[in-house]
This record gives C-alpha cells, structure tokens and sequence, in this order.
C-alpha cells in the first residue's frame, strides 16, 4: 500500500462512498438523464464506468471512439459524482481473439476458450499485453485532468490462468529468475521423485493434463507464477496509468478469499484496497463469512480503510439457484462493511441489464424501475449513509490477530495430501467463528506480519512455513505473547518440502509438544475428547499421535488407540507467553471453548459482555456497531449512555434489535 | 402439416400400423422367411427397414449395393407387409469419416467425435450433405413404385449439433439471413455487455467453451440455427425423395420433448408426424408424461393422426439401469398412444440384435425366440389392434390448450438465471398432471396457435414471449376465453432482452397484476399460502413480488416479508375472459384445487366423473378410453350403455380394470 | 509360469522376503548408511531399487550416471541384502515428451497427457520401445553379475493404455493377426448394426469418443490388444534382461483386480507373480477382499508362492480422504497374505519422501523418524517373520475354485448393459464372502482352468463364455463335480455376439434350467423370495424369467409377475454331479445358506467349525492361521494341540484372539 494516495484520497469531502457500475453503453443515451437525476436523489457519489467497454471504446484495432464516455463522464460531472473510471482490459474485444488467436487461454487438457463470454486472454501474452497497455494509456491521456475522475480501476477481478506455450516460456522464465539454474529448480521440485529430472529449460511446462498426480512443487510454482503473471498485469497497467495522472489512485477488485491471486501481494502495489463480495443468502455462516472477508480486506489495507466496490441489492444470478435478500438484508450488510471499515459501498450494478449474461443479477435500480421496494431501500441506504460520514477514515481497533497467507492456502490443498477435508479457509473460519460470536475484533495478517501489536495471534493452518516466520511467532511467544495453532502447521517448507522429525518441527519447540503420524478420522464418526477440567467433546477429521514435551495438557483424546494421548496442549514460554497447540478439529462449541480461554490467557474482552446469539458487535473509531443478523428481536445491554447515529436517538441500557436491524451507538460525550 | 399425404395414406385399407425397425442386414438370409412368418402372424403390416444400412448399401463412395434390400422389400411385398424405407444417413459409414474427416462433429470444447457408433456428422457439411443426398437419391431411384414402399424415413433421430469452423460458417449464414447487418446482430445479441461488439462477420462464432457465462442471446441463436441446420437437412433429402416418389409420404422420427430440434418447424415439413418415446417404467409420473407427450404429438400433426415409430416391449438399454416392463405393460402403453391420436404403433426393434451397441433392447422378439413369454405377448397385440381399425383417422377432441414452444424453452433454460429448477417441460408436466389426473384432454399448441377454439388455455411458462403472441393470448381472453398464466413468464423479447417495467410487461394488463422481482424460495422450506377461501397449501422453489391492479386475490403467501402479498390472482377481462396469474410453483395438491377452479371458470368437465386414481380416461372418436396404471383394481363408472371394442362384451354402469387394464368403450348406439 | 526361477530362487536362504522400495537417490548418501543400518535391524532382507531413476540413470539421451547406483548395489551387498532391481521405464524423463511429444500418450477424448507425474508413455510407440529397451539393457549390462542383484522388477504397475494414431496402427495390426481380413472383422464386430462396415484397413481405429455408445465388440477387442500391448511391452524388457541375467527371474508388480491387463496372460510370462495391495482401512469388506486378492495372486502364480510387492503401513495419500491403520494392523494384514500363500512381505516404500506427489504416503520409515511408534512396529514385524522362515514354498490346498476371467470382466461391464449394478468383481466378492467367513479356502481360476482337483467350483458371473470352456464346465458336473453358475452367465461368445435361444445357452443342458429375460429390478426395493424348505430371504437388483428343465427348484420369488418362479436352481446331472443357477442377487445372508447348501453338496468344510465372527482361519501347510479381523477379542476352539509360532507357547483347546491378533498354530507332532 503507498500512502500517499488511497481511500482517503476519495473520501475527502465525500464522505462515505455510495454507488455502483455503471454500464450507460447499454442503453439510450435519453435513459442517462433519468439515470444521473435518480443517482443524485439517492446520494451516489460514485460510479464505476468502462469495465467493459474496450470493443465501444476500440472497436477495431487502433481505431477510438470515445466520444459517448466524454458525455458519461461529463454527465457525471455536472451531476457531483465521481468516477472510478475502469481500464476495459478484463474482456478483450472478438476483434482481438479473432486476430491473435493466441491471446486466447488454454485450459490445463489443452483447450483453448473463447470469446463470447469475457476474460478471455492469456495473462503472458504480449499481444495481448500490448494492446491492454495501449488502450489503458488511451484513456489516461483522454481523462487526464477530467474533474469526474477520481480513481483507476485496473481491469475485473484478475483471475485468469493460461497453460498455453506462451504462459510455458513465461513459466520458465519466471523460474530462471527464482531458482537461477536448473539444478536449483530439480532440488526444489524434487524431481528426483518419478523421474522427473530436468536436463533443458525447455523441457519445463505449466502443468498440464497428465496421467496421475503431478508435482505438488511444480504446482505451487505455478500457483505462484500464476499470481505474479496477473500482478505483473496489474503492474503494468497501474504504471501506464500512474505516469499520465500521479494524483489519481489505481485500484483493481479483489473477490474475498480467491485463490488464485495473492492478494497481500496485490495490495502492496495499489492505492486502494476494493473487494467485491457476493454472501449467498441462505447460507448460515454469512455474517461471521462476510465479516472475515472484510477483517481480511482491512488486513489487506494495512488497517486503513477499503470499499465494497460490489456488493448485491438482492440476488446474484450465477448460482444455480439464486436467492433474494429479504428487505433490510442489504443495508445490513452495507453497514457491516462501515462496521469493519470499509469507506466505500457499492454495488454491481447501477441499472440491471436487458441483455447478456448478467440479466438476471439484482441492482439498484431493477428491470421493474425506480417506484419499486428495492430501490426505494437503495435510496434510503444513500441517504442514511450521510450521517455516518464522520467515520470515513477512523480505524477498527484489534488486539486479536489470525494468520492467513496465499502459498499456504496453495501448498495444503494439492492432491494428495493425508484428507481433503482439511481446507485452509474452513479452518480459518472455524477459528474465527467464536471470536465473531464474543464480539471481538480481529486482523487477518500475513505469515510474515509484525506480530507485536497483538495480545493473541491464532493460526488455524500453517502446513508450510518458511523458517523465518516459524522464528516470528516463536518470538512473539517469548516476548509474552499468546500464540494458538492449528492441525497439520509446520509441515513444509516453501518447496513444499516435508520438514523431518517430530512435528510441527520448526514451532516444535515454543508449543512443547511434538507429533509422529497425522491420522484422518472417519469421517461418520465423532472423535471423543475430555478436556483437563472434566468436561468431554467431540472433534472431527482429523487427529494427530502427538506427545507432551513441556507442555500441558489442555485436552486428550478419550477413544482408540488415541485414548490418553494429547488433543490439546498448553505449553507457557518465555516472560508469559504462552503456546496452544490443536491437533484435531474440535466442533464449534469447544473451539468457543478454546477460544473463551486463549482470550483469557491473553486479556482480551469482547466489545459487548453476554453478546446474545446472531448479534455482531464491533467498534469503528468511537462508535459501536450491533447488528443483528438473527431471526428474533433482541435487546442488547449498553454500559455507557450513547446515541445511534442511524436514528439519531439516545440509548441507555440496551437497545433493542429487530431482525436486521443496526445501532451504530456513539458514547455521548 | 402438408394435407395431401398422411397418415391416411398409410391407414386407408391397413387400419393401425403394427410393426417395427426391420433390420434384417443383421442376419443370415435364412431368419428372413421365418421373420415373414412370425411378422404375419403377429399381425404386422408396417416395417421400418434400411435405418442403418449405408456402410452396407454403399459400401466405398459411390458403389452400391442394394440386392439384398431388394430381397427385403420383395419379401415384405410378398407377405403383403408395407415398408417404411429409411434414407440410412443418421450413420456414415467409416469411409466418410476416414476421407473427409471434416464432416465429423465437434463438440463445444473443440474435441471432434468419430466413427465407431453412430450420428458422426456435421450436419451443416457441404461433403456429408452431397453424399446423404446422393444415397437418398439412389434409394428413392430404385424402389420408386416398388409395391411395398410406403414411406419415407428421413435419418434417425435427428439431433445432432456441431461447433465446428464449417458450422461456425453456417452460423454465420444463418445470421446474415436474420439480421441482415453486423449492427442488428450486435443490438440483438446485446454486445455492449462484456465488450463483445463484433466489428466483422469472420469474428462471429458458435457458443464454444469460454471462460464464463456465455452471451444468452447469442447461445438463444444457436439453438436456432442447429435445429434449422437440422431441419435443412431433412428438408433436402426430403426434396429428393418428394421429386422422385411424390406419392410416398416422408416422415423422420421425433423424439418427445426433444430440445435441439423445434419439432413445430418440423412438422410443418413432413407428411407423418412420427414419434419415438420410451417411458422409464420406475417413473411414477411416467403415464402422465406419456399422455403429455403424445398430446404434443397430436398437437403436431395439426389435430389428425400421429404414429409411435419406436417404442419398446421391455426394458432399453441405454440407461444405466434398465427396468423391464412387466407383462401387460407394453399393451397399456400402446393403447394409451391409440386413444390420444395415434395411428401406428411400431416398435424398435423387430428382433433383437446379437451384437452392437443396443444388444440387449428388448425387442418384438427377443434372443429367447419366437417361445416365448415376450412375443406371445406381441403377437396377442397385434391381433387385439386389428379389432381397433375404426379408429384410424379418428380425432382426440380437447376444449383446453397448452401453450409450449422450443424458442422459449431454449431461452428459459440458460445458464445465469434466478433458479434452474424452473424448467420448460417440467413446469408443462405439472400444470398437465391434474388435467390427466380429471380425465380432461388437452391439445398442446404452439405460442403462436389460433386459440378460438379453447375453452381454456394454460400457458404453464412463457419466459420468451414475442409481441404478437402476447397481444394473441390479451385477444383470447377479451374474447371470452380462460387463461392461467404460470409464474417468470412475458419476460424477455425474442432477442432474450428483459421487457422493463412491472412484469409480466406484455401481459400486464390482461391479468390486471404486476411483478417487481422474481424471488426464488430455499429448497429445504416450503413456502406457506392461503387459498381466499382460507384453506392453505404449500409451494416451493418461486415467488414473486406481486401487486394486484384490477385482478382479485386468489391467493395469497402467508410467511416472511411476502406475508399478505399474493400468489394466484385471476382478472375478469373483456366480455367473460377470465385470466389467471400464478407467481410460484404450488404443490400438487394445490395445482388441482386450481385446475378444478379454472375448468370451472371455462365450464370444462373431465370424460368421466370421478375418475379412481391411476385410471386414465381419454375419449377418441366415438370411443372412451379407461387404462389402469394403478397397481389395484378399480372400478370406473360408466354413464352409457357401451361395448368394449376390445373384449366385444357390454359395459353397463361400471367396468372393473385389472392393473394394466384397458378398455375401450363405444357408446351402444 | 516359468518353472525354473521363482520364488524359491529368492526365498532360498533367506526365509519370507522383508523389505520395500528403497529410493536412495531422494536423500543425501550420508543418510544412506542410516538405512542400511535401521533395515539390519529390521530384518529387512530385499529391496526394490531404481524404479523410478530414468531421469537419474540417463540424463540425456544416451548419457548414463551409474555411479550412484553402483554405490547403492554395494551397500545393500555389503550388508547382505538382496535387490530387486527395477527397469526405470515407468515414468520416462521429460526429454522423451519433450523430443519425441508422439510417445506422450492421448486420452479417448484426443487430450494428450504430459510428463510432470508419471506413466506419460504410449505403450505402442516404436520410440518409447528402443528407448526404454535401451536403458533396461544397460542396466542388465551393468549390474550382470553383481551379488545384490536377486529380481528384476520390469516397469511399474503396467496399466497404460493410448488412443493416438500411433497406438491405431498397431491396434490395426493386432487386428489383422486376429482375424486375417477385413471381412471376419466386420462379423466379429457385428459392424451391420448402425452402419459400421470397414471398407478398408485404414479406416479402422480404437473406441474413441464418439457421440453415442461404441461398439461394444471393438471396445472387447480394445480392452484385448490394450492389455497385449501391455503384455508386449513386458516381454519385450523381459527378453533384454534375460539374455544378459539368464539366472535372475523377472517381474513386474500386480494391482489387484486390475482391469487393464489380463494378468492371467502376464502371469504366464514371468518368474514371480507381485501384487501391490492397499487395502481401504475404511472398508469392512476389506479382510475378505484382501483374502481374495491373495488367492488371486495364488491363482495367478500356478498355486506357487508369491509376493507382496507394496503394501502400506498406514495410510497411502491418494483417497481424498487417507485413513491411517491402527496399531496391529499392518502386521494382521501382513500375516494374512503370509497365511494365502505369500513368501515376500514388501512395503512402499522405506522412508518417507520430503517431496513429490506421494510425500504423505506413509513408510517404513516415516518423516518423525526412527523412534516412533510406527518403526518399531515395522521392526518387530521384521523379526517375528523369520520365525515364519519355514513357511517359505508351502501350499495353501484348496478344494473350492471361483472362475474369474478379464475377458468376461471387460465385456460385462461395457455401457449398454441390462444394469450397470451386477459387476464381475462385486459379484465375486460377493460369492466369496460366505466361504471366507467359513474358513473355507478358495482357488481363483481362469474360465479355461483344469477343473478336475476341486470337489466345488463356483462361477459368480460368465456372461461371455467360449464353447469349449462351457463344455468344460458341463464335462466337470458330468464328472462329479458340484458347479455354482450366478446370473447373467453364458451370454455372449467371445466376441461378444449374444447366444440366441434360452439362456445360458451353452450350459442349459448341465443346468436343467433356462431363461427368456433378464429383469433388472427397481434399486429402492427388495426381491422376495423364499427356499422350498420355507424360510424367507431377499435379493436385489437382477432377476431372471427362469423355468426348470429337470431342475429341482431349490428357491422361488414369491411376488410380481415372477411370483412361484425360479429364483435358483439345482439340477442333479451325470454320476454324483450338481448343478446350481441362480437368477439374481441374493443378500448377503441369503448368499451364505446358498454356500452352506454348496459345501454340503461338494463333501467340503472349513478349517475350523463355528468360526467366530471376524476371525478368518486359513491353513497354509502344516500351519493354521487364526486372524482376528474384529474389533472385539474372540475365543476360537482348536481341536489339535498346537504352537503359535508367533509366540512359540502352546495352544490347547482353543486360542484367544484380541482384536487385531494373529495365531499361526504348527500342530505338535
């Protein structure tokens, strides 16, 4: 993240950021009019506009026409909204597949894919890539200077992956610069292993359709090359861009937790950090899901704030079966967003679309128009948006923070590892489930993060660790920190190689215990285990043969040749650090357990005592937050006297809930 | 439908056609006499022969040989058996393949599919399609006027689909022909979403595998095309034969609710409207979607006869696991197709095949022999049907219709929809189900049908809807008549484009009702409502966000925030028109109740009173119908005086059926 | 089965065979003398070496690095271990894709796949051919002579199969040796069923995706030249080796039931029959499948001892989901194969790789180290097997045989099929089951097998049967034998052409029974059916449309349309000959009385009366096994006094067995 530029830098005099895509090429230019009159009654002050419109903008090779987005953004203009104005990069025009064939990608069984549906290019291709950069430095010439323009955003959604000869060479080429020679690359993939021995660069693929499992080295190399190919991408873009208008920050969209582009890395090198994030209605674990993500997003914006560059009035149209959201729902996941720190909430899209793939997703204004529910509920979230302006900027404090990090993720998931029921953001949302429950805040850092600030950091996998960061929180223990990891950690080094010895081998030491087998449980059976105190559990999947070195305790196993062993153990290192190690997968209810106890090994409260169930808490800047994501009305207890900012009314005591329903509570003064 | 040829053609002096798929190129010379044998003894008087014979008739390009196709056709001659002579183009031999490999098809991720079972072609090659009509041509040259040729077998099944450069060309065509130039196309097909702006014809392409969803509109086009390329196909053989036999009807087999091919556009090209249908004997629903099915057969030929070309005396083969019929079954089902409209009834296959892919289809006589349970079985049926001749030609007189065509379903059931468990047939099904349930017959029709003659027309979904169709089905119901619209119908354009505004846009009016979002339920919960009566029932899957403007409430949810918002509405319109609207997908049940209530408002009365469940009562010409597809006996009511045509004994007051009985019924006059 | 060199070559001297995959070019030599070391202690005696180390051996084309294998064969002399020297030609090295991309084999689908796992080779290709003879002979060359060298292992788990041009050539040419011309091949594959005639040679190809079902007589033959490919390539490598080693026998390593490869071809061309086994610890069908897939291996080497070749002692890492084995179980599941007729107890592998796609593979050695539970296990178990030395060479007798044939198992379960739910492996488990709970010992053999030892011989399913090995079944009853036929049986010839008429055709006559239908029956209900004695059973899935022809019906349905007909049959034939049929699948239970009856029948009993539950007895020479398979311990009466060579204490009475526990009881002299 630079500083310089960033939320900060839109936020200005805005306030809150309120608004959405906005696609005027799909429709008249008589509709535009109607559409700038009801984006002021309903307080948008942002629009995203361009992200699909190379084939307007170029709709032959070199040839321009831009003379309808002069008028869009003119319109804009005049109108007081600012514009994320997007380079049109992420769907190349049929001109460009037709011509250059090879800038279409080629899936990992050689097939090629088509245009007729968007994101088809070859991330390497430098045909592609010239003709992007082209465009790109069009528009920055064009809009340099406009007064609509107010930030760049870089493609959508960057998420492509090509096996195709150019991404081979562009493969190889990134690996000569990782491993330097050849020998390097066959010791780092192993390819003693199945024969797998490299004697040229040129014999070095992506890899493909093949017939059994392939390298799990080779994999997260290209895992990783993958993600640089879309930063390097993104780079090349945001440079053109910067070049031409220094004072206007570049962003691009992220997707959550999407696996196929790191995002810590992609954050180092944008202005502003955007998420588009789509919860499925009927899924129960939405709110702590949603909040997670936002948690990561302000990871990810290094504790400043972010937008929602997408968000859905209602229902998305690429499930099978898509549900609505009930009245009420999106506002409060727009203020859940605030909540976490988010500066910016916008939606896809604007007006919905006649036409095309996207037809049936939910937008601001609906096919049925603006005299409907749904928008009326857009205006008045506009609206009401204004009165939390005072929060752009102001930070979510947190002591508790969980590590996540990308080549972890990639590492742990190939084939062939002991149970695919192990997933590293399951894992990391089971974890951050009980700490969502007790309201307390927490930061997703990275592997490598500055640990210091935190009274607990909680690791729910880290299967590969490089020695360095094993180092880090082993430090961060002896300096008196409270440390918990999760199953299968400290497993691989960045190779993907197995660390030998007892494990989690390189945090062997600071947790006081050490393991022999990893042992996957059935999965139709509960594994039994007893905490120290008496009180029995059950836990899933996975258990390890795990002995006590040092440490206590905390929780054995209770059935099978198990029975006696640790599940659980405590280890106090250093001043008063202290060291948690889980080798099994504990239900909710234990991992509540477990939670409630770290907190308090770490002195860390909730920011509401006795929080009742499906109530969020959490506290931006000087205003608290509940939000009741349950399906009852609740009354929720308040220790200092305050007022809501959404109703402008006192609250003492408590305030009382209805499904849906937000306080956002400023201690009175 | 042409008039001249028909049904009546085959029917006159022959009375229903018994028979089946001949294919004696199977076996030695030797089993032919005693096939003649056992053919007359079981009554047969139709054959279907030559369906695969091209490897044999012309076994390299351009030599022929057809002398053992003229022992056929003399022998059948010669046991006074008539002849449905297929042009045997549905499988190339190897040799076209192998020296064209362009006329192989290639599937959407661009893998092309070979030779070595059967429809391996491109139907839009220029090479197939001269070799396929230079064979026809041969056939029709050299048994014009041959005694025992009666019809004409266009191909097999016609359904093949290909994405291949040829078809890519083809498809190009096609839209030159419909849009006439690349910015209609670009309009139609809504380019402006996900830049896909073509800037030059070469650019336009089939749907094939892309990174995403798929322009929709464009896909709606494709469909078009393919069944167009199909029926272009069987319309230039079909000239062939015409010019050279214009005696001989042509007909080709369809295959029920079969999507690649929009059978209204085929039928209007062929003399006989032919159908292939093989229930699944495990499915409850499977006498229901037979009537169904067979209704859109007669709806097809226009009202008049129809024939069963395939169908089978047991189980198939091309299941996973294939449930035989049990004795009585195959008989019921037959009879089922005489008493909705057909006049032949014809099985595949005459004698099963010792080798092949569909080794073990049961068939007229099985591997067993000739001794055998099985043929007794269809040697009994083929005499009992000799007793029903005055049927032929006889109509299935309805007073309701139901509304389907291929446009909308191809259009409906894209990917990127609110819920893909609303589908085209399906919903068909289950608006028909409580009408076959009542003994109420209905005329399936087109979006497009003259409906002057109903008394009531159901339109059970009508997502794609044309302008003129929509003012058609206003006309219907201001002239008097009764319309039960089905839920997400007058949606979008023929282009796939959403119709704005409060829906259903172009039926608004008539049903006095409008929409503003479509609001798909969770599948694991019923979605509660209440008939105006108060009696309540249960839906699932579908509401909508209705408002009434004009029409009463019929009904209304009762749960959640659509709690008091309707469900069903029905309008009074014009003079006596009645028009329904139904914004979700009511239970079974319920899907009665209200079958009973529109029947009621059109005045409409099922065939029998009080018809026990499992017995269905259809009326032809002058006969009544009862098949029992229950597992118990029952005991049906008769009004009249009658005789069974089957049995030849009088029915007075009441018949009994068995499981699997039938009886037909003539009124004593 | 060669006789000259077997598995007495290898046990000579050194009792049962101890020992896995040893891949010492994955470590640093320093850790090599480590090895050595821990397998001393561990009684290890073989080890298989270089299967994997093409890359490592030739790491360009022509250019050999021997050195370090040479080390290796020193070390393993030095400390008197034997090795199984592996050709590497399993997974070829990148520069054989990579130069020659024509050896990469190509799917059904066209998709060729790449190197970067393993077995990337076309089994036809003439370059893959020269290449991978090449390096066998230098291997052979090089190490002719050397005192560790005791077994040539060719390949790995040969299983590949190519659908490229290269592999239609050659598939062409087996095709011609099979049947001379053009035209035989047309009958045999029956190529008048949907227009298939081959006009010329070149037209022919394998089964390649095409749009509907292949010709199932192509795929048989398919399946055929496939495993004949196989076998060639085998042989060709056999051949090279024992030139140069004329006194080492060859191998290659077995998986089971493999459907790939005919292994009762391959058995006959090698010295030492090896199988793989990993049996799922989830399975509780897992101790009679194990049981069986020994017997096969029995079967396969003549009677002879055999080997287990690679066996786990946890969990493998290729499910989704690896369940580990308790403590115990890898040393029952060893004893159990030792007690079927196994002379070498071999593992994958010694230490567990750092990296590659099988590092969570559980070893010998594991990544905690020696000092861990599982080691000591393995050492234990290594030393208590030279107690066993004496075993080495024994027979298992057998008076039962089951019939299991890859002919019959590749045209079973071709698509197209009457049920995809009756299997020929399923099927024999099922059969086998009964007898395995018994104690009963069972002989696996091929349908062409001498049948004249057995006083029982049971045939779960030969759907395709060769005339001469139905008369051979015949002539056995004829001759006194008691023979169990399941259903479906006698159905095709051997190119897989149906048997017109009553089935079984070729055995009615030995049956005294016969058949006109074969009728899947619904998945969701149970057959009733009943034994003439009176009690009640059921089965599922399959029935026949049975009569008796002489017959005794032994079991009837008793509900449907197949209500009072044959459900099994018994028929009384020749001297003291019985023969059963049975027309479905009876449960499991229902299956055990039908084994009872048999036994009774054939004079047969097990090797322990009233065997427990979960105890498996079995003799292998003078030696009874008693393996409790069961989670609870057991009391199993003995009726001779005897020694547990386990535990060298005396048994009398009877032997108590916990859960897991072995007796092997020498009776005292």
């Amino acid at each position: 993240m630079t500083e310089r530029l960033g939320m900060h830098t839109l936020t200005e005099g805005r306030g809150l950021l309120f608004g959405g895509d906005y696609n005027p090429e799909q429709w008249p230019e008589e509709v535009w009019a109607e559409d700038a009159e009801l984006m002021r009654a309903a307080g948008v002050n942002l629009v995203t506009v361009g992200v699909f419109s190379w084939a307007r903008l170029e709709p032959e090779p070199g040839r321009h026409d831009f003379g309808w987005l002069d008028r869009v953004l003119d319109l804009m203009a005049a109108n007081g909204i600012a514009v994320d104005l997007a380079t049109p990069t992420a769907s190349p025009p049929p001109w460009l597949g037709h011509r250059w064939p090879e800038t279409l990608p080629v899936d990992e069984g050689g097939h090629r894919l088509w245009y007729g549906s968007r994101n088809q290019f070859c991330p390497s291709s430098p045909v592609y890539r010239e003709r992007a950069l082209a465009i790109a430095g069009a528009l920055a010439d064009r809009y340099a200077g406009h007064p609509a323009l107010a930030l760049w955003h870089v493609g959508n959604e960057l998420g492509e992956v090509c096996h195709c000869d150019v991404s081979a060479e562009a493969f190889r080429g990134w690996l000569r610069a990782r491993y330097g020679d050849l020998g390097t690359l066959n010791e780092a993939w192993g390819t003693t292993f199945w024969s797998q021995g490299y004697g040229d660069w040129a014999e070095v693929l992506p890899p493909r359709r093949a017939p059994y499992i392939v390298n799990p080295s080779q994999r997260l190399d290209w895992w990783r090359f993958s993600s640089d190919a879309l930063l390097g991408h993104f780079r090349a873009e945001r440079d053109v861009l910067r070049e031409r208008t220094p004072g206007i920050p570049v962003t691009t969209n992220f997707m959550g937790f999407f696996k196929r582009a790191d995002y810590w890395s992609f954050a180092a090198q944008e202005d502003v950090v955007a998420n588009d994030w789509y919860p499925e209605p009927g899924d129960p674990l939405s709110p702590a899901r949603t909040a997670l993500t936002h948690d990561l997003m302000r990871g990810l914006a290094g504790g400043r704030p972010w937008m929602l560059m997408e968000q859905s009035t209602s229902a998305v149209n690429w499930r099978p079966h898509n549900l609505p959201k009930p009245p009420g729902q999106f506002r409060l996941e727009s203020l859940q967003a605030v909540a976490r720190g988010a500066d910016g909430l916008c939606y896809f899209q604007w007006r919905a679309s006649r036409f095309g793939a996207e037809r049936f997703h939910a937008a601001m204004v609906p096919h049925a128009g603006a005299d409907t529910r749904l928008h009326a509920e857009v205006r008045a979230h506009g609206q009401e948006l204004r009165g939390l302006a005072g929060l752009a900027g102001e930070p979510v404090p947190a002591r508790v923070a969980m590590v996540f990090g990308w080549e972890n993720w990639w590492a742990l998931e190939e084939r062939g590892r002991p149970s695919d029921r192990l997933n590293a953001v399951d894992q990391l949302l089971a974890y951050y489930v009980p700490f969502f429950e007790r309201g307390v805040s927490v930061d997703v850092v990275p592997p490598s993060a500055d640990l210091s600030s935190y009274a607990l950091v909680v690791v729910p996998n880290l299967f590969l660790v490089a020695d360095e960061d094993a180092r880090a929180l082993s430090a961060y223990v002896r300096g008196g920190g409270v440390l918990v990891v999760g199953p299968f950690s400290g497993v691989v080094d960045p190779r993907g190689h197995v660390r030998t010895g007892p494990f989690p081998a390189p945090l062997r030491e600071v947790l006081g215990a050490a393991g022999e087998e990893w042992l996957p449980a059935p999965d139709d059976r509960p594994v039994r285990c007893r905490w120290s105190g008496g009180a029995e559990f059950t836990a899933s999947t996975w258990t390890e043969l795990l002995r006590a070195e040092g440490a206590e305790v905390v929780a054995e196993f209770t059935e099978g040749d198990l029975a006696g062993r640790p599940a659980v153990t405590r280890h106090r290192a250093g001043n008063d650090g202290v060291a948690w190690y889980v080798g099994t997968m504990p239900e909710p209810a234990a991992l509540g357990a477990l939670a409630a106890r770290v907190l308090a090994d770490a002195g860390v409260e909730g920011a509401v005592p006795d929080l009742p169930p499906g109530v969020e808490a959490v506290r931006r800047g000087e205003v608290l937050f509940l939000l009741n994501h349950g399906a009852t009305t609740v009354r929720v207890p308040v220790q200092d006297a305050a007022e809501d900012l959404l109703t402008g009314t006192p609250a003492r005591e408590a305030v009382t809930l209805a499904p849906r329903a937000v306080a956002a509570l400023r201690r009175r003064p």
